[in-house]
């Protein structure tokens, strides 16, 4: 028997209806080529419903890839709006990626028309010769007598200004592909997983959460993670949802547009990888600049050092929500939360918990196997692959065939990790980076981290070479700050004590640069290449 | 093109689950009849599945009807899974009702099984010769050895010692019905709302973010709302979802018992009716009492008056929760949120917005109409009959063929409202008593409410007469507290300036009583009857 509610799929268009509706004024501020666009929620539903009319009068129809290739910006939700609101699927291209793999990804996808920012317009232009089936690419922006329209494309503006926002939205089920978004792929090539509106829609609904990122009306959330990156790590789907204002950074990720950007427009929430934290820290430290608004800070895609959670703490008053996904896994899996045990605390013990990468809320379950696929008990020590599993993580890659989650309806994270006795989950090392000595592993994040916190140190990769007795003994690159002066001495001084003898790195060598890939983590991959040349 | 996610059903088994794993030794603490029973989420779960096993064997099967008649407890919560678990239906019986009138619910349900708290079995006896349907009575506990089953009945607590927790839970379509709850029905029979598995997650999901019940793993939550009215608002469900510690009061709604409760148990969210913070505050003013550790108390149900209001926050600096919503909107539909625009204002100002009955969340949508369907502009001044949408709202009721909803979408609520323009809802009046005079509309509750701020005054109730020039007039009937002395005047004074002159009542009568229904809510159809006896 079924149950007799009304039914309402959960299609994303309804989270822009919701927010023109209930929090229409509110604003959404962007930066985009240097110059601030303020706006609001029902002025983007407006626009956003104008675009979709205009797509579709091009013949983009249900299941069409319309790539987007932008920085965070209102124009860029506009068309996220428009594309998903009339069933194509919204492809976020990576910019910072090569060319050729950007190219590789837009002939993958099939993509039909492409929306590119004016900054990266040249990109896109270098790239069309090797995407044939591409048939149109629009430019977002030309509200202004400012704007320069290449010749022979169209602006997302005038298309907005002669088309009509009467069109149904929505009206297909809540299981239609919804967002294109493909990793970085450390082996082979890029895989997109393809979310669904329902997808996107309980994960929205999970991370608004008091224990998760915890988002209110009242909120101004600064996403400093890329919309390309798993939709700004789900935020730009969250702050409709509840009404909060959003400040769009377009490029301009460095400490001090940041430090502007947070005190101008009063950001009580932010978003970003540990390298970008780094440099708004570093900024502030040179400045003596304050903090004057901000509360949470989401930390994620990589660990957080333990300096950047203190420095937040510390001289700010700022919380650090240490959080771990992936693109798989929509992307937030865990996120720390102060759980009755962890809370009454003071904050140097609670740092143990804070330096973990908190804990699946619900729809999320995750477990540490070894390779019998055996769960592991929750320790806190044993380690073993992580597996996650719930209606935001992915099943399949698109066009792959091959499934990414396994027979036992987990997805394997490639990731290595450990859980405690509260809950905490803690990232080890990814799979194909951990280092297999004498039958036991090291954690090259674990060394990274350490030797980190030496004052002189930039930058530490820890990587395996082949040993004849170990099989595998850890080598460690040292990239120096600029100013500093140091050996290999010093750091081996530095990590004794701190780690298990045999951890101890085999060879220290200090370098002058450390490769990183396109999404700013350190290449090992490529580390490795030039270690065996 | 459909989405590459994980397929999970939205089934409330997956919550369970969820506490057991991630929240296992969270308390939940029971009072039943006057014993203290401590409990916590890895044990409920093994013994819900037990209890569904035990069901299962007992020839309970999807789609069955399985009612409880109970107050809230852990065992009553055990009872809740063990029947949703495998698809059965959850039908929650109001043991206020009149004994003829739950006679008829059960029948009219159709229910099979029935389990029921020891302290209502009498009234069970008594009803079960009238429902010749219902195969079987298991009574709720019976874990210790000081419980007396009646002869010829089993006990929860047998059952569960003598059956398996090895049973597949969920397995079926996320619409499946999941629970029955039938609305008092202020005019005919009463009729039941079916709520599915996905609706009830849906509310869940919607009803624990920030800006409605906010919600976190260091709550300890007291319903002080039945779990039989709209399955405690949601809090039975939101709890585990959380992690949150459940404070189950049992029948014991009294003020000394509610404080002791909060008191011992560390009490910070708790939800009632008006009427049980009206009593709760009366025997903290009498004793002297604080409340340490309470900081939100959600009132519903009714609105809240201010008195209600102002003294949680003066003088326990306790934040006091608005919320619209009835059996057929799950229940939540509006909640109190403090706004951008509400959020700085000083209490004394916000005081407007929190008399209101807050804001709809994501996935709510209501509206006020005129009798043409005209949406009504939101000035917070014009009143219309308030429309409500959502996956979480009635559509039908059950073996009624009638439709809930309306052709349009929208359910109607039959209360009259006002929409004001930061998105805030004013409940004026219930439909039916709402008094037309001359072509205008007297709200009976604002009347009642400006009267109740009278000290002298306990209840105060205004309905409607026939009037040959103006259709209709208000009429108050008023009763005083036992200790004070007032008369007509003095309550004529007290109203003069406060209302249109217009709005005064035509009549105001002292009486020595005011009838309530089972529910505890003024009961207008006995005052209106009596009137024209």
């Amino acid at each position: 028997m079924r149950g007799l509610m009304q039914h309402q799929a959960l299609t994303l268009d309804s989270i822009c209806d919701h927010a023109a509706r209930w929090h229409g004024a509110r604003e959404v501020v962007s930066f985009s080529g240097g110059v601030t666009v303020r706006t609001d929620y029902a002025s983007i539903r407006d626009r956003a419903r104008r675009l979709s009319t205009a797509l579709q009068s091009l013949g983009v129809d249900l299941g069409d890839r319309v790539a987007t290739l932008a920085w965070n910006s209102a124009a860029h939700l506009e068309a996220w709006f428009a594309i998903t609101g009339i069933g194509a699927i919204c492809h976020t291209l990576n910019p910072r990626l090569f060319a050729e793999q950007i190219a590789w990804i837009i002939n993958h996808a099939g993509d039909k028309v492409i929306l590119v920012d004016p900054e990266l317009f040249p990109l896109m232009e270098s790239l069309l010769p090797n995407c044939p089936a591409v048939e149109r690419v629009i430019v977002l922006g030309g509200d202004d007598e400012s704007f320069q329209l290449p010749p022979g494309f169209s602006s997302s503006g005038a298309l907005i200004a002669s088309h009509s926002p009467d069109i149904v939205w929505g009206n297909f089920d809540e299981n239609t592909a919804a967002g294109l978004c493909y990793t970085s792929g450390t082996t082979g090539n890029p895989k997109g997983v393809l979310y669904s509106h329902r997808s996107n829609y309980l994960h929205t609904l999970t991370t608004i959460q008091p224990d998760v990122f915890g988002l209110s009306s009242g909120d101004v959330v600064l996403p400093a993670v890329p919309m390309f990156h798993a939709n700004a790590w789900g935020l730009t789907y969250c702050c409709p949802a509840v009404g909060a204002k959003l400040v769009l950074p377009g490029s301009r990720l460095d400490g001090a547009s940041l430090h502007a950007l947070i005190e101008q427009e009063g950001v009580t929430f932010a978003a970003a990888v540990p390298t970008v934290w780094q440099t708004l820290l570093k900024h502030l430290h040179l400045t003596g600049g304050r903090l004057s608004t901000l509360r949470r800070v989401v930390v994620g895609g990589a660990a957080a050092p333990e300096s950047i959670v203190r420095a937040f703490h510390d001289r700010f008053g700022v919380a650090v929500l240490h959080a771990w996904g992936m693109t798989e896994t929509s992307p937030v899996g865990t996120c720390f939360a102060a759980t009755p045990a962890v809370a009454p605390l003071p904050f140097e013990k609670q740092l143990r918990y804070r330096l973990k990468q908190g804990r699946p809320p619900l729809l999320v379950d995750i477990k540490v196997v070894d390779d019998a696929k055996i769960e592991q008990p929750r320790d806190g020590k044993t380690a073993g692959r992580l597996l996650a599993k719930g209606p935001f993580v992915a099943a399949e890659y698109y066009r792959e065939g091959a499934a990414a989650t396994g027979p036992n309806g987990y997805f394997d994270t490639g990731d290595i990790a450990t859980i405690d006795d509260e809950g905490f989950l803690q990232i080890v090392d990814r799979a194909k980076d951990v280092i297999k000595s004498g039958g036991e592993w090291i954690s090259s994040i674990e060394i990274e981290n350490l030797v980190l916190s030496h004052p002189a140190v930039a930058i530490a990769a820890v990587v395996g070479i082949p040993d004849a007795k170990w099989d595998e003994r850890p080598l460690l690159l040292v990239k120096l700050k600029g100013d500093q002066a140091c050996d290999a001495d010093a750091i081996r001084r530095h990590l004794n004590g701190k780690i298990a003898s045999w951890w101890m790195p085999e060879d220290i060598r200090l370098v002058s640069d450390i490769p990183t890939g396109a999404t700013g983590k350190i290449d090992k991959k490529a580390i490795r290449r030039s270690l065996s040349e």
